[in-house]
């Protein structure tokens, strides 16, 4: 079996998908690419959370097709595959219908930068992609596009929910966590009036200093 | 005993509504049909999920009558055993109070097909029964008139709760499960303003292609 | 020790609080009166839920005088002590903050019956109490008072929080799960526009129906 | 290696910030000064809450140097310090981006003590201190200066989260506890009208009460 690590790493990685509430039954799902950079694997599809073992994860490359697994790769595989394609910085990929964020993509609302917490993480805004649907490359190539005006790592897909990138699948689960976290907060904020706006300025103080600090580079 | 992996299934089944807090107390129940098609297994009534076990499941008719069991089925077996005898289709049924289905029940009103993975799993709107009262047929009638009109596995019942149906209890309790989870997303999304529609076109790809890929019938 | 049975039943109960969220820290309280009538076990004072026992439970005259018991009593213990003074039929009391119902209690309204299974429990609205400072028999008037005029089991006691009685602790415990879930899933209603009313002759029928079904009693 | 016990408090307290759900990923930190009062046991910074031991629990001096430990210490170790260095009678420090409180603090808007229990413990509004960046004293300075005109031990920063001081470790939790509490019980009374004001005797009456019951003093 090919990328035993690797398998164990985006399995056991789920769990923080249903640790945070971000996944109901058997939606959302994360990849990680591969050493050597064009192999990836991800979670099989309709298989539930508590099922998930290492050996039932599944490896494809970067067109999406199955290269090793018992199961059928997730739904969203092709959206994942487009992105390690056009992004070779991006070791990790990860994608919820998480309420709140969701709640911002079925408006088609970019969420604004009003925590520190948020300019920290993302650096600005968590933009809106367009209305995409599945079964081609529209959803990776709005994701795609979109990020890269953007130094968010997470990319709010319009009536759909969000995926996240990372240097590891680590980094893009931790950035779906604080997606969803800076969401609700947010929207609670604004249920009772305008939040108050961080000067651009400030905005990306907090930015380069909580990326140097944590030793991340911008997008990942 | 009869049909001991059917009531395995139904008892193990109710762990799912409290794993995602559709229910309160020992509100909320679950049931299957039997094969063969006219017998099912229901929760009995009044019993904490604590204490669920395959010997507590009660067995009934297609008339809600008791067939075999220590305890008095569930309060809303009538609605069950109606969906059962008019939907012959339906495999499994399930009810609960889940805070925001219940919302949009209380206000009379169906929650709009603004998420793709709405349309993927309801094919449009989660529609909204009558006001009706308990002890006779009146829920049963309310659930299956409604559901005839729509390609939703799941219905709103005025003022009260939401039932689902499914081709087995599994497939129901994922209705129950993604009912409330469109349910909340939605309602979120509305606190700060219209979400956007989804072109009628497009929730028709997603629903056949969703139903195809997971081989799933209409309804169920 | 005295009462060991019933102090085993309200610590074990405390756990009820927990699991549905009821209560942060050491806020919350339960008591059960003895049979007998003229005592009653409740919550020692500042103890977290984790650390209650049987043991750590205390016991009370109808005068709130601590009896036995190695810690204070909960400082809502003259509140309890009061009710079951004034109320012979009740045997189970319960106290929280939790935040729904605390939400209506802070703008000191009533809930609407909009919901069949808030006619079920509580056979209309759920009301509200004055407010009133701790230290005296203020509270206990307030709830007694209130109770009188309804058929719900709960008050809100405004500004403050929710009180509920019951013919046994177990039943007042079911009344503050409902209390609160019932409190939640009306202000998630009422958030997006008006839930449509229950005709007062439907919450009779519904309300005469549960109570029988369940052999509850009217109150408790 | 030095403090053992109070690295196993503060260890071991972390676990209450996840119980209630105030805090995402590795946000939030306790800290705890020691006997002496010049040294301080703090959260390493980015090591997750599941892989807290007291062992990896780092020591300060009151300017924030790091004096034992093999891990850098909390990037908030600075505004910790400043408040130990100017609050002799602070022995434990809490930050959190809870979500009700942080919403609160992205409008830059004061929780009124509409509650009782908000009255006992904070014997007021939680006020909110101004906007401040990360990497100097600024945040320090808030804290101090916004706690020093108010009963509260709670502090709401502006656009950032909330800090929450104690005369020990506990009780600081105990406050970041609360707080948020209350903050998302008058979030949820606002959103549906007005919440009724205490009248300020009433609140001093309820915060003398409590202090003195508890036995705690003021800011503690």
């Amino acid at each position: 079996m090919m990328l035993p690590e690797l398998r164990e790493t985006v399995s056991r990685l789920h769990a923080e998908l249903t640790r945070y509430g971000l996944v109901a039954w058997t939606a959302g799902n994360i990849s990680g690419r591969a050493p050597g950079g064009d192999l990836f694997v991800i979670k099989p599809s309709g298989v539930s959370y508590d099922e998930l073992t290492p050996e039932s994860m599944v490896v494809c490359d970067l067109d999406g097709e199955l290269v090793e697994g018992d199961h059928s790769p997730s739904s969203d595989t092709a959206a994942h595959a487009y992105t390690y394609r056009h992004m070779p910085e991006v070791n990790g990929v990860v994608h919820t219908h998480s309420t709140y964020a969701s709640a911002w993509a079925a408006r088609g609302e970019a969420i604004p930068c009003v925590l520190t917490a948020m300019a920290d993480e993302f650096g600005g805004e968590i933009p809106v992609g367009p209305f995409a649907l599945i079964g081609g490359d529209d959803i990776g190539k709005g994701i795609v596009a979109t990020l890269a005006g953007h130094r968010s790592p997470a990319v709010l897909m319009q009536n759909h929910g969000v995926f996240t990138i990372g240097d590891s699948p680590k980094a893009a689960v931790k950035a779906a966590v604080m997606c969803e976290d800076v969401a609700r907060t947010v929207h609670v904020a604004r249920q009772l009036g305008e939040p108050l706006p961080i000067a651009p300025d400030d905005i990306d103080r907090l930015y380069d200093r909580y990326q140097n600090v944590y030793g991340q580079r911008s997008h990942l």
